[in-house]
C-alpha cells in the first residue's frame, strides 16, 4: 500500500446530525482507502477552549504523521483562516482561532501555513460548514501524500491564546478554575503539578481546596481508594488536578462545573 | 483488493446501547473487509422525517457505489416491506416508509426492489430488531457486490412522501416550520431560495421572519457577522433558511423548535 | 494481509471527552491497520451489570477471534486485576470485576490470564486511564496475533456474577426487575421465555404484569400492532421481555425505568 497518513476529527458537530458523516464522505470521495477516526465530536458548541483541551489531551497517542482535523470553528465563514500546522510529528488542520493553542504549548516544531488554494476545496464552498467543504478535504489530500506547500503559504503571526493558569494569590495560596467537568463527573482543574508540586510530593503536610461547597483535604492515588461520599484530590490522566469522588459526580457533589473558581491554600 | 462498496449508516438506534455494534458485527462476519461508516445513528426516535432529512443532507458526499443503510423503522416486524433502491449512483437499503423520500427527490434515476431473499437474511430473524437481521446482511452482500436482482424483484408502488413545503398565505406572506433544531440550537427551516427568492436575491427591500416570540429582519452570510444577541436569518448548509445567533442557541432565544411554526412576510 | 483480529469497545468513557480517541491512537500507534469498531462507549458510568448486558447482546454477532474490549472500571488503579478472557471464539481484554459474567455464562470454554507483562503496557502507565495505558495496547497486540500466554498467567478464581433472575414468588408469581430503559423507552426485563414459558408458548390463558404504575395484559410481536397509547408486552431482539408501546417511550407511560420492580402473575 502506498503511503497514507491516518486522520483524526475533534469537533463541536455533535452526533444528531450528518455534519460529520458529510465530513467523512467528503474524504472517502477523495481518499477511498482512508483511515478516519473520531477523537470526539462534542466538544462544547463554539467553545474553543474545550476544543483546545480534547485535541492536547490525544493527539500524541497517535502513530506520527497523522493529520489532526480540529474543527471549533464559530468564526466559520468570516475572516479567521483555515491553517495547517506542522507540529511535531503531526499535521493539524483548523481554522486559526486558538483551537490549537494547547499543542503549541507542548511542541517545539511549529510551522503554519495559511490555506488559500481552493483547488483543494469542495465546491460550492458554503459560507457556514467549512468541516465539509474545507477543513475535510484539505485532509483527505493530505492524507494521500500532497505537500503542506501546495495549499498555502507560511504564516507566523497566527493565533494562540494562554490556556488559563491557577494564579498565586499569596506563598501559601492559589486560585484556579475547573476546565471540565467529564462524563463521569470529576471535575477537572487547571492546577497541574509543575503548579503547586507541594501538593502532589508531600511537602505540604496539610493542603485544603475548596471548589462549590466542597472542601477537599485528602489526595487519593486512584478513584476506589475514596470511602463512599469522599471527595478527594487525585491527578488526571491528562496531568491536571482532579476533583473526583468514587463511583459517583463530584460536580453534583460540590455543586461545582466548567468555570467554578477553585481555591488551594497549603499549610 | 476486489470491488467493494462502502457502507454507511443512518439510524435511530442511538449512542447508549449495542444495537448499532450489533449491525456492524453482522456486517464484518459476512465482509470482514466492509469499511463501514457512521452518517448518525442519533436521528429521533420513530421519527421518519428527521431520517429522511439526515441521509438526504449527506448521501452525495460519498464515492459513487456507496451502500447506504437508512433505519427508522417503527412498522418493525409488520406489513411494511424491507427494500433496495437504486437511486442515482448510490445503493440504499431500507424499511419502506418514506424514509428515502428526500432522496428520491433529489434524483432522477429510481429503481426499487422488495427485498425478499431470506437466504441474505441474519438467522433467526427477529420481529423487532431487522437493522441487525435483515438490512445490516444484506448491506453487507451488497458491499461485496451481490446484484441488487438477487434479493427481490422490482416494485413501482413504494412509500413516499413530500417534505412539507412553505405555503404562500398572500402573494406577499408564507407559512413555513421548523424542520429541526441543530446541535448547535440552528432552527433549520423549510424554506429554501426556490420557494421565497426575494429574501436571498435582494429583491425585496425588507423582510420579516416570525418564529417563536422572536422577529428577525436581517439576512447574514455568516454566524461571526452577528452582533451578540441578535437573531438573524442564514442560508444553511443544507439549502434550508435557519434562524441563528452568533455564539448562541437562537432555539432557545427564540423559544422555538422542531415543528414550531414560522411566517415570513416580505414588503 | 497477515492475520489480524478486528478489535471492539465497550466502554463508559463516554462521547464528550477525548477518552475513546486517545484508546484508539495506542491501538492504532501499535497496530496500525488495525479494524476497531464501537459497540458502545455510553455504559452508564461505574455500572458493571450495564456494561455486562452490553457486551453480551453483541460480541457474537462479530467474526470469530475478534477481540472485544469491555472497560467499565470503577475500580481502575487498585487491587482488581486486568484479564485476557478466551471464551468461545473470542478473545477479551477487561478489568476482573464480572463485567465478563453474562460472557461466561452463555459459553461453555473459558479460559482466564491475568495480564501482568508489563512490556504490552503503554507508559508511563497512570492510575485512572487503564483505558489508553493497558487495555487498549493489550488489545492491539492481541490483534496482531501475540499469544495469550504471553501475557500472564492462567487464572481460576476470576470474578462472577448472576445476573439478577426473576423469582418465583408463588406458583402462579414473579417478581423481576428492569434491566434498563433502551433509546427508545422500551423497558428491558430480566425475564426471558426459560424464566416464565406460559406468557411466550400461550400455554397461560392470560397474564398480568405490573411496572411502575402500569398494567400490562398483551403480548405482541411486533411493536406496529400496538394501537395509539397502549403498553405492551414483548420479547425482544436480545430474548429478555420488553415492556413497550407503538412509537413512544413506554418508560415514560409507566413512570418505571432501570431498577423498577416487575411483577408477572398468569392465570
Amino acid at each position: 500500500m502506498p503511503f497514507q497518513r491516518m486522520i483524526t476529527l475533534t469537533t463541536d458537530f455533535g452526533l444528531t446530525e450528518h455534519y460529520v458523516g458529510a465530513m467523512k464522505g467528503v474524504i472517502y470521495s477523495i481518499n477511498p482507502t482512508a483511515q478516519v477516526v473520531d477523537i470526539t465530536n462534542a466538544v462544547q458548541s463554539f467553545d474553543v477552549l474545550d476544543g483546545a483541551l480534547a485535541i492536547a489531551q490525544a493527539y500524541h497517542c497517535f502513530p506520527k504523521d497523522t493529520v489532526h482535523v480540529v474543527v471549533v470553528d464559530p468564526g466559520v465563514g468570516g475572516a479567521r483562516r483555515p491553517i495547517i500546522a506542522t507540529i511535531g510529528q503531526y499535521l493539524f488542520v483548523a481554522p486559526d482561532n486558538g483551537v490549537l493553542s494547547l499543542v503549541y504549548e507542548r511542541e517545539e516544531r511549529v510551522m503554519v501555513r495559511h490555506i488559500t488554494s481552493e483547488h483543494y476545496f469542495h465546491h460550492p464552498v458554503s459560507n457556514t460548514f467549512h468541516g465539509r467543504d474545507v477543513f475535510a478535504p484539505v485532509a483527505a489530500y493530505l492524507s494521500k501524500g500532497v505537500d503542506t506547500a501546495k495549499f498555502g503559504d507560511e504564516i507566523s503571526d497566527y493565533v494562540r491564546f494562554l490556556a488559563p493558569k491557577p494564579k498565586a494569590t499569596s506563598e501559601k495560596a492559589w486560585k484556579g478554575i475547573v476546565l471540565k467537568t467529564d462524563k463521569f463527573g470529576n471535575l477537572v482543574t487547571n492546577v497541574t503539578p509543575k503548579d503547586i508540586p507541594q501538593i502532589f510530593d508531600g511537602a505540604a503536610s496539610s493542603f485544603r481546596i475548596a471548589v462549590g461547597k466542597a472542601e477537599v483535604t485528602t489526595l487519593r492515588t486512584n478513584y476506589a481508594d475514596g470511602p463512599p461520599g469522599e471527595l478527594f484530590a487525585i491527578l488526571g490522566s491528562s496531568g491536571f488536578l482532579e476533583i473526583s469522588t468514587n463511583k459517583g459526580a463530584a460536580s453534583r457533589a460540590a455543586g461545582a462545573d466548567k468555570g467554578s473558581e477553585v481555591t488551594v491554600t497549603i499549610a
